[in-house]
């Protein structure tokens, strides 16, 4: 489990490395590639990282938009979803584009959030992202989510009702209102121990350097 | 003189470089850095670079903005700044946030549009991001100008009927309708001859490769 190889690296080192957090949003489109590479650099760097998912929709609310801004503003949909097809292609990572999209990631967060704190939350959360932009599986149907779950062996029944438990809301709600207290305003965004911002998978590069050297 | 810097690179490799666009509009924060590094970094590629300033208003105003997305979205606004004091940081460029922002540079953008033809534009257009972005001048300021163009050599009544004249006018107002035909809404952007876009001052090496390996 990752959770006890964290705690063996750090007897092993005997410190605790720096924490990057890793906030987003499932329907949010340069998270996925984010979330595909993020784990493999962050071990190199030596740093640490808490997977913090959250919704976007209320965060863009408040910022007048009802649905994400590349729907809102044709051009920048355009630049962006060829910008994520050569990301996806240097990477050599699978792309297709959901449809429709934005695809409502609610659930999906709620099991999240379940999973971060029972020890199958990352490979989760990588599982959705692929399910949903290199396969383009609803993310929103329960079915596609079920099969994930059953992949990594964590029976769907019992995590369903505690992602659905009304604590189990709360806290994804908190994490929600504590991304928007902290300025994040779009996703992927990364924050570093001592509150910097770093926003966009281009920036996750700089964002370990800068967990590394400021630890 | 750059032009026939440029001219004699042409004659000693014995075939013309690929050239990458470079849209900018002078009151945009992240084209400053990119006007910076861009001649240098295009120089290792063997890509040349053709300056194409543009007005992004009527492109804003299209999707509905009447000033920077960075003062209509506060939380955005804010990381914009201390993003970009991070990046002028770690490229040793000096950076000062100008009042008020954003800065009228439509008169800057006539004399470069004149500049570019006379060979002096690039150095102008450099000078300009300096000014404003390094040094806090007003570039609205006809004075500001007159004191960059003084720098070059360039006598400033000239060049300032040059600029005001229908035809140049005319001329800025088509590269804005250009690059809004090529799907551009924000800068720095970098087209490449198959045109391939790259939006932002952290796409520079990425444009420069393209245009490079697709030569």
């Amino acid at each position: 489990m990752r959770r006890s190889q964290r705690a063996v690296s750090i007897l092993i080192w005997g410190m605790t490395p720096p924490v990057l957090d890793f906030w987003f949003d499932f329907a949010s489109t340069y998270s996925y590639p984010a979330a595909m590479r993020l784990r493999a650099l962050a071990g190199e760097a030596g740093v640490a990282v808490r997977f913090r998912p959250f919704l976007l929709g209320p965060i863009f609310k408040a910022q007048g938009w009802e649905t994400s801004p590349f729907n809102l503003y044709p051009a920048k949909g355009r630049y962006m979803w060829r910008d994520l097809e050569r990301a996806c292609d240097s990477l050599g990572l699978a792309f297709r584009r959901p449809q429709p999209f934005p695809q409502n990631g609610l659930l999906a967060a709620r099991l999240a959030i379940v999973g971060l704190r029972e020890g199958w939350g990352e490979e989760f959360c990588v599982g959705v992202f692929r399910a949903q932009f290199g396969e383009g599986r609803p993310i929103s149907d329960p079915e596609t989510l079920a099969a994930i779950l059953a992949d990594l062996n964590v029976p769907f029944a019992a995590a369903l009702a505690a992602a659905q438990s009304d604590d189990n809301k709360a806290r994804l709600r908190a994490e929600t209102e504590e991304a928007g207290r902290r300025g994040i305003f779009g996703a992927p965004t990364f924050t570093t121990p001592d509150e910097e911002l770093f926003w966009g998978n281009d920036r996750l590069e700089q964002a370990l350097l800068w967990t590394k050297r400021h630890a």
